[in-house]
């Protein structure tokens, strides 16, 4: 089997802008430190909850640094620098390695819809210039596009690419990579209300951005399934499953500021178009949390 | 909370039919037979699997009576009484009712997409005339329509609609049942590759066809849920998945006789237009049973 | 090129019920007859607007019948023959055969999702048993299957099928057919809101309930085309399209007969599931048909 | 009515790069002057078929410049501006403006869906900004996000909102902005497998990178089209309906510069991940191309 760093919680911090819709880097360093003490397994910046796509070059690589700087070796990092180009994905993979990062993860962004081979060509150019892990992340939501589990397959042929995170929602998926690849990779799972099932079906980890919010009852759930606890398990995810699809369909960025802001915890600005959560949405978190202490 | 009688494997038996294209009653009988012998917790005639809009209105009532008979009262018979009309419906359920059956399930079949309120009318007119349990169901597959969590809720303030049968293939859709109907109601699941993650969010039973086949598995991953044993029910999913997924893909009625046939079996011929499977798909189907003797 | 007796605008006539849900024959041949003198180059029974698959085999038969009677030849007579089993479906082709129907059209009605194979085994089974010509009718939306056009392409090769009615509502369909089949087939247009489209596409016909509420406007836009007129067909079909959507959107049969009442003309009772539009849809209905006048 | 600038053939150049992914200006200023040469009624750079999203600030700005420089005033340009940010957007909106663009192109690019209420503001903070006029794009295969009509009319209500082009394939689209917004407002059609259904119902001009290859077809079907010959619309249509095909299924960028070197003609390189198509690819293309000669 591959060597597997990345298990259990994998936190997705949010990107905080300041009032100028600049990226605020001391705010962002308190909301990273609070995912580490949680108890977070591992932390992921510059994800989708983390807006990487609305960042520029030199506010990833600010990030970047700055999550090396406050982690200092607690937990795993797996950082972010999908990019549109092979050229630019290859630029921040690179800077992620030499900053510090354990890991990159990597999503087939498109705007034309890449062949599987221009998959292949992309990932495999990015493997050739670094040394670390590569996750490759298949979310048709947002990428675009839908790698086909055969797809998967191939990527994970190429040495460093030794996990997988699934997104789409679809559990089958995940059926399929476990019996298909066995206990040679790991996969994790992208899509929060999938996590009962996903890890009833074997998945590593949790990639998400609930320990924002909620990080007992996340990794609460993953110990009850440590434990082979399904009993203990189900009524776990069942207190937690209103926030999870909640985040989601509101878009994890916008609600993730909402939730924090109700917590009494400054989560700063979105940079638009990106706006915060309507009132009565507000609301709706507010007595889901509520409902939740 | 309601009574529930049924739980656990809930067979599908399929219905056979002789070179002339007749239903083939006392075969039938002995295909019923092997399920209730097996170990099933209770079987369920006129299903999809049992192909029962293809038959005409004196078949189903002579397959009903022949489950009946079969049957002596040893588990309890969920018998299938969709039709296009409301009329139908009501006479094959009053028809089950009368010769015993301990439930019906009942499909909303569509060809005009029916309205919310057309779709609570039809269950309402059916339940209004008959006193046994109304499981329904909801495959937008076969229906030609979804029905949406939200008016299954409604359906369920009909008085003897007891259950739902769940078959989108969508785990969310049982996250919501269990969530937002508690204990008050009970829900099966309906998509064989579904079935850890249904029986991990709660199900109550598994609506399936497998047991033709493969009965020992599907009953021991129901026993290791109930020992609350998730490593033992993973392990137990994963050794049927690949034919779970085969039946489905292929249809029921199909898949079913090929993999009777191969365990030497007489499955009966299938009625026009359906036609068997093709030759290297009933090899890939003996490839996948025999890896599991 | 194959004979082609059907062209312009093929009107599909509604099965009105009487207060016991029967079907109303004197009734049915009143509605006919009005289709007959408006112009309509052709009906067609039997369709889905005229709630064939909720019809027994006795009311196909009467329906049948009774359009012949009714027609005296003045019209060719496209009769729906389609059934689940293969059985069925030759027995009402023959039976619409033998009473004079001049063509039937036939869906491939599919519970069980019906393989190429099947399909083509299920049009050829018919075509043998009878001489006149077969339309092909592909419709997702009510049968439950997509035929692709290179499905549709081996159906022509079956000699007495010689029409296809495309009901997807996406253009390309119908350009894939015309530029792969040339002058060798005719293509009918089944979905009302492509009827410009389809025309400009080259379609021989359009299969519609329209005729019933507002056929002068249904025979303007084919006269147009065929004057080689654009700018008076896209006006003529700019001044219908909102009657045309309405009517697909809730459901031809409801529509129709809402329609009707408020014409003054008795469309008589619905078969349940279906029910009459709700009141608010009804005064939609009626803004619509007022603008028209 | 709004003053109405662009339309007939809206003509897409391709943005090419040298063999180290930079762009190639004097070749692109080469292929852009071919566009105009072949009668295009307007040009439109930075679009899909010119890669925008892949271009960085500085390359957008040079084409623009480039653009500006080689057209001289003999026809109308369209500059796309989109981008995730606001920001950025308003950016880009301005220089098209300062370098003498006629109007600016925005499809509201997602990667977090965005609300309608974020889009309405994101188009409106653009607005504010320049004096030009905006064509709002819908295109949900790239833009990952669909505009409802209803959208699309609050978008048209900011004053120099005031073109929308549609490429979501569905023709039914440009039926309801003709319908609901009448003469107030001109549509153009994005989707070449619709040109003729598009101009049929009303579209005042077409977006499409095909000039590129075959630019008499393209304006020929125009003038068929402003002439009301349905006749020869319908069959300069039909020849050309392949390549129309061709070039979307490939991807316009790819399938642009692989049948400019079949013409002899210098396309320039792709930047990666896209690569140029297989060699199998090529003749297919060259088959098509070859046929239309």
């Amino acid at each position: 089997m591959k060597d597997i760093k990345f298990k259990g919680i994998i936190a997705y911090p949010i990107t905080p802008f300041d009032e100028n819709e600049k990226v605020d880097i001391p705010l962002y360093k308190e909301l990273l430190e609070r995912l580490i003490v949680a108890g977070s397994h591992a932390v992921a910046p510059l994800g989708s909850t983390g807006v990487m796509p609305y960042l520029n070059d030199e506010e990833k690589l600010a990030i970047t640094k700055a999550t090396v700087e406050q982690v200092k070796g607690r937990v795993p990092i797996l950082v972010g620098v999908s990019n549109l180009t092979t050229e630019r994905t290859i630029y921040h993979a690179k800077a992620a390695e030499k900053e510090g990062a354990d890991a990159v993860m990597i999503i087939p962004m498109s705007y034309w819809k890449l062949s599987d081979d221009e998959i292949v060509k992309h990932y495999e150019a990015v493997a050739n210039e670094i040394s670390i892990p590569i996750m490759a992340y298949n979310n048709p939501a947002t990428a675009g596009i839908d790698m086909s589990p055969k797809l998967l397959k191939r990527l994970l042929e190429i040495p460093n690419v030794t996990m997988i995170k699934e997104s789409t929602g679809d559990v089958q998926r995940m059926h399929y990579l476990k019996k298909e690849l066995g206990d040679d990779v790991a996969f994790y799972n992208g899509s929060n209300p999938l996590a009962l099932s996903a890890f009833a079906a074997g998945a590593t980890g949790w990639c998400t951005a609930a320990p924002n919010l909620i990080p007992e009852l996340n990794i609460a759930l993953y110990d009850a399934v440590q434990k082979n606890d399904l009993n203990e398990a189900q009524k776990l995810f069942y207190k937690q499953i209103n926030l999870l699809k909640f985040i989601v369909e509101k878009g994890l960025p916008r609600a993730i500021k909402a939730g924090l802001n109700f917590q009494g915890i400054n989560g700063g600005q979105l940079r638009k178009p990106l706006q915060p959560l309507a009132s009565e949405e507000v609301k709706q978190l507010e007595e889901i949390l509520s409902s939740l202490q």
